[in-house]
């Protein structure tokens, strides 16, 4: 067992504390990574706000952790002490289903296991990244290439995958004319992950607030939604759409920008279900999808894309005091781009 | 000008009555077809009961049309006199665009000129089928195979079409399971395309009423909708569901059925839009999407497909005094599975 440090909350109302948590000894193929960075997703607020059902609190949130190795288990083959590794959203999956054995443990048709608020195969509850340790299973332990720096990797592991993956499925390229809705965390991923594909960017934002930014990560254009001009006038013109906005707005406006057999991604997951009109998908032969985060394969190639072409996201470096603050901040959309806790103030 | 008999309504709740109209003189480019079947399609109902928006009376619905080349214009290429040919759901477009260039007339971005309660390209009001003439431009005819019967080519022309089209452009065939929502006029040509297709089909009707019929038209599974076990047992299933119902269903549920990377997509079209949760898509990578006919390349192919695998919808001929009551069943769902007129009753 490691005792690991670990800020947690006791509720869904409650500040975060200090908290000490163990992981687990090391199994034969566990990696102990001593995180140096996590980033703040917005889905961790939801789950420690217990707004995405119950969860078991103590709870230590965190699912964009980046960190060293420090300890291998006995056969462990891809990872060795020293390595600079990265974990994502979930650290296993049953690994025999049709999707675990076609590398989409995603969508494990058992459940993968999350990183935190989830139960492991041991039967134990599984704590996140806000920590200084975490053990995890070679097979869901990524690598870093060199040339990303580990706080700005941290945000990759979901952020990152989470726009990586349905570009790259719905092949953005340089023959596709690919918009964005919002520009947050993952939002701004998007945009830097699609410009690097080679599709011409669009941003769909609230407002032309950080228009200059979404130019600098990649955009070729940017409009506000709440201007209703800008409706009218791209209709039709996008092959595909990224929404990762999680509240709930008018879809059918959006999916009117969509060309002939155009899809509109939906990354973002607002609790309400959202109202299609038939007439909006029909007359284009457009779609309206669903994608989730990615699978381990695919993480390493979003992060090997990422080395190569020198993206990374946007963040702001806190200490782990400030996580109760940072939060807010999420919540008012006061943040350029992603909060990542330096874990050594933990 | 040729003057047509043809059976018109006057007004959203007035019954049909004979009449006369002019169909024009022949254009350079025209085909005078005479016309010897046309089938009723469940948006004639809609569309001549004003449900589908205002629409000029008189009207003469009917985009299922099969019948006999009586005359060409001088620069006809593709028809002679004698030719057994069919028009659909459309007569026009505007040629130019892309996606007319791409063969997908139906999603012309100047709007296709459907088959009646359109206006044409002269500036007329176009009128339907349910008539013993019709002139159309000869790139909107479609050559109606030899052993196909020319009652039963007709509602190939907008059922027929609005079934393959999804179903080839999803891809289904031999690795493909494929379920059909609906057992009606459509259902049963997607049940009977899909299994030519070498896909497995499994039908999801409300009750088991027409279970017999279906089996034999080639799916090898069915289940009722009404029963709650059905959505259990076949979670995950599908990779392709063709939802025929133009009534607002639960898609929720249907889009539970779908596979990784499935599709669930809809040709009814249903006027209230639908509640489309997030999270029935999300887990797998689900898509919801919406289909309009097919080309006119598209057109012709699924009508050589269907003489190829000997595939035709089962049709009861009726005569033009009978319209009235056609509608009336199709309303209550009592037609096995197609009413055709035989123009030579009008």
């Amino acid at each position: 067992m490691v005792t690991a440090k670990a800020r947690a909350v006791d509720g869904p109302k409650d500040s975060f504390r200090a908290a000490e948590i163990e992981r687990r000894a090391l199994d034969a193929t566990d990696v102990l990574i001593e995180i140096k960075f996590a980033g703040i997703c917005h889905s961790d607020i939801h789950t420690a706000h217990g707004e995405w059902g119950e969860v078991q609190y103590p709870l230590v949130p965190g699912h964009e952790i980046a960190g060293i190795v420090t300890e291998v288990g006995k056969d462990v083959k891809k990872y060795k002490v020293g390595d600079r590794v990265g974990v994502g959203c979930m650290v296993d999956s049953c690994g025999k289903c049709k999707n675990c054995q076609e590398g989409e443990e995603q969508y494990c048709l058992e459940g993968n296991i999350p990183t935190y608020a989830g139960v492991d195969k041991y039967g134990d509850y599984t704590q996140g990244g806000y920590s200084t340790h975490i053990v995890v299973t070679e097979d869901f332990v990524l690598k870093i290439p060199d040339n990303i720096p580990l706080d700005k990797a941290a945000p990759l592991l979901c952020a990152g995958i989470t726009t990586y993956s349905p570009l790259n499925h719905w092949n953005a390229g340089p023959d596709k004319k690919v918009a964005v809705i919002g520009m947050g965390g993952l939002g701004h991923m998007a945009v830097k992950i699609a410009h690097a594909m080679g599709s011409e960017v669009t941003v769909l934002s609230q407002t032309l607030n950080k228009q200059e930014d979404g130019m600098k990560f990649g955009a070729s254009e940017y409009y506000a939604t709440s201007e209703k001009e800008t409706f009218e006038k791209l209709a039709g013109k996008f092959d595909l759409i990224i929404n990762t906005v999680s509240a709930k707005i008018d879809m059918n406006q959006y999916l009117s920008l969509l060309d002939l057999n155009g899809t509109l991604v939906n990354v973002g997951a607002p609790a309400e279900p959202l109202d299609i009109n038939v007439f909006s998908l029909i007359p284009h032969r457009r779609s309206f999808a669903g994608s989730l985060i990615g699978g381990i394969r695919e993480t390493q190639e979003m992060l090997d894309f990422c080395a190569e072409h020198d993206i990374a996201p946007q963040i702001e470096v806190i200490s782990a005091d400030d996580i109760d603050k940072a939060y807010d901040r999420v919540l008012k959309s006061d943040v350029k781009y992603r909060f990542v806790i330096d874990t050594s103030t933990i």
